[in-house]
């Protein structure tokens, strides 16, 4: 368990009272140099100053088990991808105007993961400027602009793509060309638990937003969902379930756009892309989070014909977008996924987490669901397992004071009420131990008076 | 001249035949991975394989004047920049939700350089998604969503900001909210030379399109300009020329956006910002591409009541935005900038080379105009200097062979007739001298006969 601080020692207790007036006068700077409302974590933000594999440290040396960060995909500060990034700095970082081999060869590494006809890629710096430019293409294919998303997912943060969050609804711009459908949830499944009814209640839900959307005169474009539904709580859908609403978008005319920004590179353990384990073959691709470690970089994947349309009906240029520095680090990623064998250890690992909650869930009787499928796995807290009532409050409560014990994870899901448990990738069963005792401890402790 | 080929050897002969097929090989290599339409410089792509300071080298070892990247801001592999990302990726790179002073160290640093009132930033990873952010920071700020840019302008690729640039209007989505009044243009000024007649044309074409935009019904939000309109060719334009527009802009409740990504960094020489240099002081600058030398990073500078605004009509984060590699990166850059007096040097090297283009101008007809402030200089190629008729093949014959004898430089304005030389900062008087003796020598080579 090795330091991690389970109790309070007389240290704890003199490192949190400095640390609390330390917080404080950095959140004061923030705020008048960076403005209100920037997002942090917990009740008591963390000032976290270095990182290696799964761990972080605070300013005051505290260690943290990471639970929650996605984008050290292979670790934090990982060696391989650390010497990649300064190897090809100190050489030559420009831009593609000019040619190199770089992004040719990242391109083709990328792609040799991907179903045959996702042949070609574009890169970016951002998975926002990634969707952002998967919608366009979507345009370009179609001729039509109407677009489906779920209504609790995200997206991104460009004007076009933000307005894809349902609860991110800004008092300007339209969105008039946009359906949302409501989001799959496992655990109080639309239509019913018999078979396929989950599956075809949410075809049926876009089948009827296309009908809209061609009735309105924009037409129909695309449907971009996370394949994995990682933003709407990960629900446990089993391959397959997507079948039905793809045969719909397809007899539309519509494309499928995957954002494989949190189930992709091998997170789910058993394929490298959150399609590929629904069995679907989507037409668009986007990804970014883990596809550097940390660097920017995003990117869009699709067929030959589609990026041939994006690039006749919009000239379209990234500075920064796969200059050799970021392609160097993408590609050490690739690398250490395959070398280190962290998809496999992603399944295995994931396994076993789950397997812990739901030991954990014999006991706590607030764990109504365990869900999890490789490196993102959870639980979702209810005030009662009749009635699945969404315990948030109680949900809050724990990952702050889990937080306090030195585990970092999250909550997600439509009543925020799920623990969001994605680990950097090379997450070991000694980790899932500890997460489990100090979740186990803090469960015991907290009570659920709020919900 | 140490290194330049300035003639045709035997090496650089067999050089050039290895080199068209390697060329030609990368180049279907690319199309086949990133799809048609990928736009290279040069009838003759370029492969580069190193950078160093103002110098880069191509696959077959030779070696090149850059006189055109303005990303590689401190010069090509800074070892400040390179150590700083080196030193930062091995020891942390998380995300603006765990609190860090790398962001809040380089904001003020930042903010510093700019008026009083501009104290607040927001970071990101391109200046495409600054320029995104500020469109909708003028939103939140008027309630309005009426634009107005020139009609030679480019301020970006997302979606939203993509549709600034008259001449690339996609055949999909609306831009009935934007107006474009003709780019400055010192050669041919709209209003005659007489006095502030230019100055005072512009800002009646930008009172007429806000009349437009209040008719319409989409309101006034802002006005988006590089204040040294540096895709527009870089007019010459006095200190003072932009305040007639400023006044309209203000009288009539809108905001002046200044994107900063070419001019800004200490480019002009005389001045850290653009908009100083006019006297001005924007609502809201934005910068990108030198900002970190390379890496991804862009950003929003604006007052604190802006941000609030944004902030509360938005949900903004940016997942890479300001994390502590980006942040060292820019901040190195800052250093670098201040402790070798580049922008002294961009003054005084600039003003050399401007020289030196008048004197090419007094035995080359084909020079109608030398334009320059700092390090972005140049000279507008006419066929008569009578009717100052655009010799726009020219200039193309003239860049692609000046690039066959070593030097790296560019084309732009709306008739794409003038040369674009923006050199890395550390550039030289002898730099200069290269480039101005091998410019001699190709326009003493070339014949005007296309034009």
């Amino acid at each position: 368990m090795g330091g991690v601080a389970t109790d309070s020692s007389e240290q704890d207790k003199r490192g949190a009272g400095a640390s609390a007036a330390h917080t404080q006068a950095l959140m004061e700077r923030r705020q008048s140099l960076l403005g209100p409302n920037m997002s942090t974590f917990y009740d008591q933000p963390l000032h976290i100053v270095k990182g290696e594999g799964v761990w972080l440290w605070d300013a005051d040396g505290r260690k943290y088990l990471d639970c929650y960060n996605n984008v050290p995909h292979v670790g934090h500060c990982n060696p391989r991808v650390v010497d990649a990034i300064c190897r090809q700095a100190a050489r030559l970082n420009t831009h593609t105007r000019y040619l190199h081999n770089g992004i040719l060869d990242y391109v083709e590494r990328l792609t040799a993961t991907f179903d045959d006809a996702l042949d070609t890629a574009l890169l970016t710096c951002t998975g926002s400027e990634a969707n952002d430019v998967a919608l366009r293409m979507a345009s370009a294919m179609t001729g039509k602009s109407g677009l489906i998303a779920t209504d609790a997912t995200y997206h991104g943060n460009t004007t076009a793509v933000a307005k894809l969050s349902a609860s991110n609804r800004s008092p300007h711009g339209s969105s008039s060309h946009i359906r949302w459908v409501p989001a799959p949830d496992s655990y109080r499944p639309l239509g019913g638990t018999a078979g396929d009814a989950h599956a075809l209640a949410f075809a049926d839900a876009v089948s009827e937003a296309i009908a809209d959307l061609e009735a309105s005169g924009h037409g129909f474009a695309a449907i971009i969902v996370c394949p994995h539904f990682v933003n709407e709580g990960f629900p446990s859908l089993p391959p397959g379930w997507l079948a039905p609403t793809l045969a719909k978008v397809r007899a539309a005319g519509g494309l499928f756009i995957a954002d494989e920004v949190q189930p992709g590179f091998g997170r789910l353990g058993s394929h490298m892309w959150g399609h590929q384990r629904q069995g679907v073959v989507p037409d668009i691709v986007t990804m970014g989070k883990p596809m550097a470690n940390g660097h920017p970089v995003g990117g869009v994947v699709t067929r030959a014909e589609i990026m041939a349309a994006f690039r006749s009906s919009y000239r379209y240029f990234n500075t920064f977008g796969g200059n050799p520095v970021s392609c160097a680090a993408a590609m050490a990623v690739l690398e250490e996924i395959e070398q280190q064998g962290l998809m496999e250890n992603a399944l295995s690992v994931g396994a076993y987490a789950k397997q812990g909650l739901e030991q954990l869930a014999v006991h706590h009787r607030a764990i109504g669901d365990v869900r999890g499928q490789g490196l993102i796995f959870g639980a979702e807290m209810v005030t009662d397992r009749q009635t699945k009532r969404p315990a948030s409050a109680y949900t809050d409560k724990l990952i702050n004071a889990i937080r306090h014990r030195g585990i970092i994870l999250s909550k997600l899901g439509r009543h925020k009420n799920a623990l969001k448990i994605r680990p950097p990738m090379p997450f070991q069963r000694e980790h899932v131990d500890l997460l489990i005792e100090i979740l186990d401890a803090v469960m015991r402790e907290t009570a659920m008076e709020q919900d």
